[in-house]
């Protein structure tokens, strides 16, 4: 495990359903929170350095990941910020899309990890969209600790993470989590395939994971839970 | 569906992780509860009329099912009631052995609810255990809904559901499902083949359960959510 001065402050944000899922077993996006959630969740993208999601988000999905509110924006920019946080994808194989919203929609910069397995002419492309960088971590899978220890050399401090149910459990396994964020909504998705909040293969008993419930605070329908990684 | 008036009032009671798992993805029960938890459930066992599992968890922990509290046991003898409510377990192949616990400790009835495609010889074999019954609904799965009204008529009013994944899914997937007491637990289990609170096949989008959120109570290290169904 990494000292935590040698990466960014790192929190997951993320919306479940009751029984922990965060889409239908076919991977279809389902509303689980409402507005006052997707405010809170802006406001917490507007005061993050970086934005993180797994491939997996973006492929099923394709964010943007921008800052959605206007007055937001200008506040970043009036501080000496870009208009939106970093955007970072961990994409071990280089799957991204060119043509994917996070290179479309709003300004700023973005990054690209990959691992030596992604293709090379693919690493060549991505690095010619404006604005993008790619960094090169770990060998057959992006090495998050390594990924981790970049970001925050390239000035990444408070860094937020949106998923998927792969790299949320994949940061936790590496110690690298300092906090959740996970929003319970009022439905119950069901399903053994559906997404979990973290899957991957799973803690046997020893490696469990342990928390500290920070907070509870219910919003509209549901109810937002804050916990504090144990990192031991 | 069929009407609430001709089933037992149904609720599941349950302790998850903070991502929604019942146990590891070995299958391997955790402690995601304390001292407070279970002495909560005990009394939610005593104020049932049943307690139901399905096989999966009689299978992989072999529970007893009865009242721990000496004292709850002698208030329901003081009530005229049985010192355990009746122990039912949904059991379609009755593959439940007859050596299992639910049969060795603690007073009271028992009742295995199989399916037509359940062996006649291990019919047989079950229905000559003292105090327990064997009810045939359902032609190659029990039938949940004709369970519920013969459990009804049994005069079970009150059923209390304890897991796991499987059954909780079919009763909720079934409308059956009133009320859900979900224990969150301080601690990250992760795995995508660890049982969550609700597997099966899970719902498409149109099919999503609606909750209402009732109540949020800390209670030690985690935080017990307790939602009503809205069976529409």
């Amino acid at each position: 495990m990494i000292p935590a001065s040698d990466r960014p402050y790192i929190f997951i944000n993320s919306a479940m359903s009751a029984d922990g899922k965060l889409s239908t077993f076919e991977r279809k996006q389902v509303r689980i929170s409402g507005k006052a959630d997707f405010d809170r969740a802006d406001a917490l993208r507007a005061g993050a350095d970086a934005i993180m999601v797994g491939i997996g988000t973006v492929l099923a999905d394709d964010p943007s990941l921008t800052v959605k509110s206007e007055q937001r924006r200008k506040e970043r920019v009036a501080a000496g910020k870009e208009e939106n946080p970093v955007r970072v994808v961990i994409d071990s194989r280089a799957r991204i899309s060119a043509d994917a919203d996070i290179f479309k929609k709003g300004k700023g910069r973005k990054i690209i990890v990959v691992s030596e397995a992604a293709p090379e002419d693919k690493i060549s492309l991505l690095s010619k969209i404006q604005d993008t960088a790619v960094i090169v971590a770990g060998s057959d899978r992006v090495n998050l600790e390594e990924m981790a220890a970049r970001l925050k050399k390239e000035g990444i401090r408070r860094l937020m993470v949106e998923g998927g149910a792969g790299l949320n459990y994949g940061l936790i396994s590496a110690g690298l989590v300092d906090e959740l964020m996970i929003f319970v909504g009022n439905l119950i998705i069901g399903g053994e395939n559906a997404p979990t909040f973290a899957d991957g293969k799973g803690f046997s008993e020893e490696k469990i994971q342990k928390l500290a419930l920070e907070s509870a605070e219910r919003i509209e329908d549901g109810i937002l839970l804050t916990w504090k990684m144990k990192n031991e």
